[in-house]
């Protein structure tokens, strides 16, 4: 029998650590879940050195490796750049990927400061290319069906929010630096603080103001696993921040990598005037929808099921859940069907954008101790 | 058989809503559950009018009804004097029960503002008399189990506190007027809020520095229930608050009385460099502990048993739960130790005038949009 | 001011053990919070010794106290008389006190035999006294609200039963024997099965057939705590057993006494063709309902709330939560109730009898390893 | 860059309904995940005809198609015959395979009898080639820790057992017919209930002796979706049973297609004389251990992590959570090492027919209303 070809699209990937297998994981895995204009081919594999490159191209299936990403980027074979490389390098090579007119998929926070996100994002719409940047956490169809409700009235006018994102992975005064605690775009709130903003602004849009409190709780760390010798952390361990939306709607967020206990705890509650909507990415196929009334009130528990889409692509039957490397599947399928529409694929380099200056906002009043304008306008 | 007689207390209460029948069915009960020094015995209910003092007095076992209260705080039969009128009423009442000399045990929260609570706490002090204020949540065997945890280091040094205090009683933009929204002493903090400020105070001491938000999210209420006329609010209905305590530590507190689905997360999670702790009152009887490594860490679910004084009193076996109203009992208890002793039972007045100042601050600074201190000296 | 005089009723109580005091403090807090047509007053209290009565009698506050329970049950001061002795008293108890004309109050199980249980039953009925028996659980609000949803037809018709009542106490082998291995009524299935049994009753009627298996877990146990001499056990520590009700439900029910890790697991999930309700005595004041279809289907939580009587009486708002000892304040109040009124007062000796009768059923199938039948007719 | 060629092995697949796409997503994924000896090249797509079976190939990444499997299974290019075909055309297809001398991954149930069970698992051991049957849910690696557990006398010696597959499919009466509701293999016990079993044994080992209840719930259902005309239903809806492993333990299970408001409440609990471990797959990623004594006692929710191998594969940090298709990775990733070490990939052919055997007996028992042995020596 013959088997029809499909039309490709070629794959080039920088950085092979936990993102970039996530990526090369996602692309392999995506035509045989959804049914796309494009079956991703993955091309050519970058990183730092050609042995890491090589090695990590026969490991996730890559046809090429090199240690030459600015070559990569200009490949022929090569429709989309995905960059999953340290953060202080997302500017340069996102701009030679613009400038090659390629589709730019980059790894989250787009950059090190929202002047570098600024710079990328405007050369990435005066170029017209699509971006998309990996704030997976949105993809979930929970958070879909949490989005929907909300913008439905399903629970009435919105009175409330409660965000968190926060893990145990430096809770310890012995985890050592890494380029987490790097001052250029390092400490909890741009980790990790970046997933409950770009959420709080998927659910209820644009913040118009904050106020951030940070904490440095342990003053210095190993300079390295298990080294006696210690360097003082200039970042946050811990920031608690007010919000105000610009809808008027007022709340909090926490950002903390120290919170022992927590693994994943990317958590929010919303309030309305008819219902309320809880979530913890800790229970990722799951929402909790607040409604009824008299003797029948009470948080229901969702399931995620194919009656929340995508998950049908997925699993045909509820209860069978999730995971989080699914979560990269849907997100790099919106990928390849934006490219190949050449549409928008949110989030985008803009919105990655905006959800960095309110980081930087909350920085900036915690260091101030001062109320921080983010924007103006209602939107 | 000859029943042997106990010592006895005489109990005055003023008030019969809600609170003063906590308080009368606690002192009821109390002997049959504590091994008491002394047997409360229900004197003399005083409340607004004569007939509304005596049909109280007969549904709660009172020996007399009146309506002077003032005389009877001076009545000799009357030994400890319970307060569970309206918060204005609170300063006089309890003033001139301390010129009695008699032990005061009054509501929360203490007055109507942090002044009139100094005031009443000055008084006390200077005429030696025993004062107890009602922030029954203290008393919650698992509150004690967490306070021990966290002063045995257990959880190690502390990182972050997370608290909140929602209900919803006042979500909907119907819910009308009352003394709650009064400007003397109302809204959302000073109702609710005060009792996350007095729990995070019991298990982490003394507040530093705050910095609030407050929103009033319905701008209008009806004058009286079902009234077609509505009158402004002027108070919070949600407030947001950023902490610093004396000890060091940072987080951030929430008091909401509009977070529709939540009827009682009076909630706090405490991380510490080696655990953590999670409680929520709506499982009042569930304590969360984080401990472990390797395979095997995880939060706990504790539950209430005879392990966690004084639950024994109630029950000798575990998982048969302990109910709102036996907190009044446990605190009614305390109370009544500490008058046969003269000895101090916490949360006593001074403490309950801390609570207020927080409170305060948190207001001025909500207002003012600065960070306000509240102590200076750790602790 | 005059306090208006209510009518009384006199309560004998026997025993003064665990269940004595709950009945005790029950009696004594139960005027507080309902509104009787007459005011329980702790009048004798017997016990075996006069030195243990008397003791008992001034801390739980009974004016008079007797080693004579014969001589109790007729005295004049006696309306209602309490049984909480040991099991193998209850019948020539009972029975003393129907023949006297009492108003009777026994402590589950009924007594140690469902022919003994009979006996009792049909004493009272011809002597048309009122009866009650302790099976508390069932006072609950939120079984009260599981009940009226099965037969409001809110679930639809009802397809599946599973329940479960399984503690701890005995867990360990050097847990020691006491009456509850007595094989005059001990064992898991008679000590805490009947619980489930009595609950599958309330909720899905009589019980047509059943079909057991008992183990007992540990072959011996010390002959008292910390004792160094072992005596073999002959009761079951554990019973699982299928059900087929008469209504054609089928399901199945486990009685465990040593389930580590389980404190008061009485549990059950009915499932209907249209919605489902789950339930645990661990968490007593949540009901789980499920409902809804596409993309809302889901259980709900549903707290215990003033919607759910009689809740109110004990507190005005949702959340706040009842204890154990709420329970038994309830089973009092309906106990007053029915004796006022001369009415039914369920669970009465007849249906403690039908429990007994289902759970010697189950015993009987596990030894002869075969299908018992428990009622022929559909209830 | 040279990218190092790795030894392939050829998959053959039969099927392309949810399992068949399931099957060939894992094949796919499974080299990007795991360090395996040789890669899983899709060779040949099987099904009913050459069309549907070319459309599977495209879109699942098949290099050829065809609608004779009796060919593909001796096609050189097939090193692995992969059978998600109906359980009635298992035996055929797996003994042609097993003649060829291919390994055999077949999906459970084995076949649609424990009696042609047995004839292909001796056909396979006769022809010594490497079986594995696709119990999925046994991958998890929080069963991995729960058997662990168990076998290191972390919980102590085994006291009980409670288990449980409830969905809910089948919860309408108007759910149709299909091969689920065919006597041949049909039914909710053997549907889902092979599951529980199968995990049962994983975890206690074999089970000697059976006591089974059935019910049909709904006397018949639509012969195809939204058809008026029904037909009878012969298979159970619902099966609770007693069971006596060969260790000694006791306990219960129960398959359920009908339970609303369940998804997938594959579950159960074990409790041992120093511990207790409970599960569910809707939560799977968590796993429940009961431990500690004193004021410390409680279930500890473990959350999956990298210290539960192989989740580490998928992921380096802790709560980013594996969905149900992960699960099928890890047991591709085991069948592929077995076929390349010519080792055992359990549960293998004989396991599953141990399964379908003591299912069999439950069947048996049900209808004989009788206990049933299933073995007789200790395993």
């Amino acid at each position: 029998m013959r088997i029809e070809d499909k039309p490709t699209v070629g794959i080039g990937l920088i950085g092979s650590g936990f993102m970039g297998r996530c990526h090369a994981n996602a692309f392999g895995a995506v035509a045989g879940i959804f049914d796309l204009p494009a079956d991703p081919v993955k091309s050519i594999l970058a990183d730092a050195t050609d042995e890491i490159a090589a090695a990590a191209a026969s490991a996730l299936g890559f046809s090429r490796a090199t240690s030459d990403w600015q070559a990569m980027v200009q490949d022929d074979s090569v429709d989309i750049v995905a960059i999953a490389a340290p953060n202080v390098l997302h500017e340069p090579m996102a701009l030679a990927a613009i400038a090659a007119g390629k589709t730019v998929y980059c790894e989250k926070p787009l950059s090190t400061t929202a002047s570098s996100a600024l710079k990328m994002t405007k050369a990435a719409e005066a170029a017209d290319v699509v971006t998309s940047v990996g704030f997976n956490f949105l993809r979930n169809p929970m958070i879909g069906l949490a989005r929907q409700m909300i913008s439905s009235d399903e629970i009435g006018e919105i009175t409330g929010f409660r965000g968190r994102h926060a893990e145990n992975y430096m809770a310890s005064p012995d985890a050592p630096h890494s380029f987490r605690t790097d001052p250029r775009g390092g400490g909890a709130l741009c980790d990790i603080g970046s997933h409950i903003l770009s959420l709080a602004r998927h659910l209820l849009g644009p913040v118009a103001e904050v106020n951030g409190h940070s904490r440095t709780i342990f003053p210095d760390r190993p300079v390295a696993a298990r080294s006696a010798e210690r360097r003082a952390v200039v970042v946050d361990d811990m920031t608690h921040a007010l919000l105000r939306f610009a809808s008027g709607v007022s709340g909090s967020i926490e950002a903390n990598w120290a919170a022992t206990g927590r693994t994943m705890d990317l958590s929010f509650e919303v309030t309305g005037t008819k219902g309320a909507i809880a979530f913890t990415q800790e229970r990722m196929n799951e929402l909790l929808l607040y409604s009824g009334s008299g003797h029948k009130a009470g948080y229901q528990r969702i399931e995620a099921g194919p009656a929340h889409p995508p998950y049908g692509r997925f699993c045909p039957a509820p209860g069978h859940q999730l995971g989080f490397n699914d979560l990269k599947v849907i997100e790099v399928a919106q990928l390849v069907e934006a490219h190949a529409a050449h549409g928008s694929c949110m989030p985008d380099f803009r919105e990655a954008f905006e959800v960095q200056k309110t980081a930087e906002a909350i920085q900036s009043s915690a260091q101030s101790r001062e109320w921080v304008t983010v924007c103006t306008a209602p939107g």
